[in-house]
């Protein structure tokens, strides 16, 4: 098996797909009237995400989690607080550090970088 | 940015990591004192599967999910069920047949086929 796709369930796929576009620097891949809305892979591990209606709101933080790489980390994580994320925590282990933060919707995800 | 890792918290990392080990024949890479443990990339996304403990128990549906993909949905879905997980849900569109099961842990997934 191997991964396709990672899903966000949300409210207002669209919506939510305009912020996740920006920030991954990819594009709209499908989208079935809103419902569903699919984005392009937008690295080389070749994995989509996916936007998906759901009637529920978000409740608690979300239990299974991005964790994204980069090597300017201070960089991105400015850039993504300009789309409209906020930071909720900042974190490092010996040899990675990583911030926290939620999209507009209030997922939680990392933005993760290795340090010497 | 690039995917690093998808990680999904839960109560007891090594526990649930034996089933997704299984599940996605691969490895533990590192296990930081049963808080954390990361298993090894998969598949030729590179991308790892992080395990992580939390105080929290599962509220309700994930919110975010895996998709993986296969070319024997049946004989994933039995494989899987043989491991621990569960059959939530089987699902449809023009293209494309899912089953949407749940770890031992509850946390749902969806293992997906193409079809003609």
């Amino acid at each position: 098996m191997h991964l396709k796709m990672v899903t966000i369930d949300c409210a207002e796929p669209r919506d939510l797909a305009e912020f996740w576009v920006a920030a991954l620097n990819t594009k709209v891949a499908s989208d079935y009237e809103g419902h569903f809305v699919m984005l392009a892979p937008w690295d080389s591990s070749g994995v989509g995400l996916g936007l998906q209606r759901v009637s529920e709101g978000l409740d608690g933080k979300n239990r299974v989690h991005l964790d994204l790489h980069t090597e300017d980390r201070a960089g991105e994580v400015d850039r993504l607080v300009g789309l409209g994320a906020t930071i909720v925590d900042e974190q490092n282990v010996p040899g990675l550090a990583w911030t926290v933060l939620a999209d507009p919707a209030g997922n939680v995800f990392c933005v993760g970088q290795s340090e010497q």
